[in-house]
């Protein structure tokens, strides 16, 4: 086994933790001695125990002159718990092999500092590339103060995602519904327009995959005209909904939301309601690394036009509803074609009777 | 080598005559003795000689005794030329084995009579729903007077065929633009709606494929509005425009279109100007088996709620429009999600940077 297998094994563990570690990454970690794995471990629900701390328990004295591999830089700053690189040195490993570098001001390159002090051998970036994709969400929140943004389009072939009338249940096939659930699961957060949460009073939590972990539920809504009555409101003691909201929101339907166990967060005012980007930055900061927005078509807009999708998800339906349908975007203010946000293909596949794409920003 | 293979063998044979033969079928043949082949054929361009002529006359003597595969059942009226049927006779073939029947009412199981009262085996049925489908257009225009209808849809990922301005050029891609070009060759007729026409000016001519063979080019233009000036109208003395129009086109603008050496079809008129059901049918009786719609939306839409679509191909580029854009189809008039057409996914691929998926009604 080389150390890129080791890698690709510890990439596969890391990505079980994603949608459950935030603020913390989903890092995998496996230990290897003399070509046996002899620990494996990936970052705890609620980013705790490190994946490090888990490969080394199980690894036990076997990781005396051991190699691990671990997908990102280990941590070098106490925090709630001794520093990962520490731990590693106290194990004993012989050679540490990483994915990528923690830009964390905390960490940046004194995880391998660390190592090399105490007389480890260290080979940085060794799948450098999926070491960071893997990561996207938390670096992007370390480098940039914002969230790794999934967006999902469920269209006809048409583009439509609702009749004239409303009505959207269903567009897609029920498989391509089941894999919804499965991303919402890989994200921190699930993210609605105020639009759809009155249109369509969803849930929005993962049903019917043996789902314990549920991602927090949030709606942009500026002047908070979602009903505290609402499935989300009802539900918001069991699990978590925010409601982002802006200035102008009225002091009774702060008190009614905060009355529901929901948390407010404020945000600055757009011109479509809120600043886009500002709720993002505070979601961030929340400590929130993956979103996954599910609509509706003036959100899409808006987080299109602010360039703020880092991958677009559309699943598209063997139907057609025709111009008096409901668009999958609101309006985008383009002058020429040229001007069109384009993504890139990353991949396609079937969904059941529905076909499912994957683009990224080009 | 089985009979299915041989037959298949066959039908790779027929294809090459799509988009060539009309009004006759694309049928292919191939003449196997002693598991060698000794003969190959497809019907010719222009529909004759028929695709057992070709393979009989390339196999000579070695037909004797032979086997012969054919798509479809061999003709058995006297036409320009002598039936298939005899032809096979006379060659002296011990065996024949075809695909599907020839539902045409002068052929119409007579060929496999004619060939079982000479003492020739006679094996019906192999890879029938693959012969059927091969001759899908054919079949559809003689059992129903309709040709198979291919619709074309090239959107963005949110629906749109062009901006709010009109601006189409380019959506999709170079590679998707090629594919859109073989498709166009192996169809008797292309055929866009007057908005199209006017809208884009376009040639509907294949490019860039080596092709010496060029579909008709037929627009639906009740009122023959679109411009005997036009890429068309200029061009129509080299390869074939149609000009399918309704009762109320003015006797100027038949004149101007006549002058160009196109062709009119008088069509009743319908409530979306021109009859879609009709014109089809018109068009049929003129012998097409295989028409290639390229759009726009209101003839999409008309086509698609006449239930006249045989299969539909979506091209969907990376890009985004918004809701400005120009919606894919037209009005389709659903009172309920449930009434909305359906189609199941074929195939999907990728075409260059954009995905191609082929969808046939539910």
């Amino acid at each position: 086994m080389t150390d890129v297998a080791h890698m690709a094994h510890a990439l596969a563990l890391a990505a079980r933790g994603l949608g459950r570690t935030w603020p913390n990454p989903a890092v995998g970690c496996v230990i290897v001695k003399a070509g046996r794995v002899v620990g494996r471990g990936w970052t705890q629900p609620g980013g705790r125990p490190h994946a490090e701390t888990v490969a080394l328990a199980q690894a036990g004295a076997a990781a005396l002159g051991a190699t691990a591999y671990v997908t990102l830089e280990p941590c070098a700053h106490h925090g709630r718990t001794p520093p990962c690189a520490e731990a590693l040195i106290s194990a004993g490993v012989a050679r540490v092999v990483t994915g990528t570098g923690d830009p964390d001001p905390r960490v940046a390159g004194q995880g391998h500092a660390l190592l090399r002090a105490a007389g480890i051998a260290v080979t940085e970036g060794v799948l450098e590339a999926e070491a960071q994709a893997a990561n996207a969400g938390f670096l992007k929140r370390v480098t940039r103060g914002l969230p790794f943004l999934t967006l999902k389009l469920a269209t006809t072939l048409d583009g439509r995602i609702a009749t004239a009338a409303g009505e959207s249940r269903w567009i897609t096939g029920a498989a391509a519904r089941r894999v919804v659930h499965a991303m919402r699961m890989r994200h921190d957060a699930v993210l609605v327009g105020v639009g759809t949460a009155l249109a369509d009073d969803p849930d929005l939590s993962v049903r019917e995959m043996g789902a314990v972990h549920q991602p927090v539920r949030i709606v942009l809504d500026s002047r908070l005209r979602h009903l505290p009555d609402s499935r989300l409101g009802r539900t918001a003691r069991h699990v978590p909904v925010w409601m982002c909201h802006g200035p102008e929101a009225p002091a009774a339907a702060r008190a009614a939301w905060q009355a529901t166990g929901a948390r407010l967060i404020a945000c600055a005012a757009g011109p479509d309601g809120l600043d886009a980007i500002d709720a993002l930055r505070r979601l961030a900061d929340e400590g929130l690394t993956r979103i996954f927005c599910e609509g509706g078509a003036r959100l899409a807009a808006g987080l299109i036009r602010a360039g703020l999708c880092d991958e677009l998800v559309s699943f598209t339906a063997g139907k057609l509803i025709g111009e008096e349908g409901r668009a999958a975007t609101g309006p985008l203010h383009l002058a020429h074609l040229a001007e069109a946000p384009a993504f890139r293909l990353a991949s396609v596949e079937v969904a059941g009777v529905d076909v499912l794409s994957r683009w990224r920003p080009l």
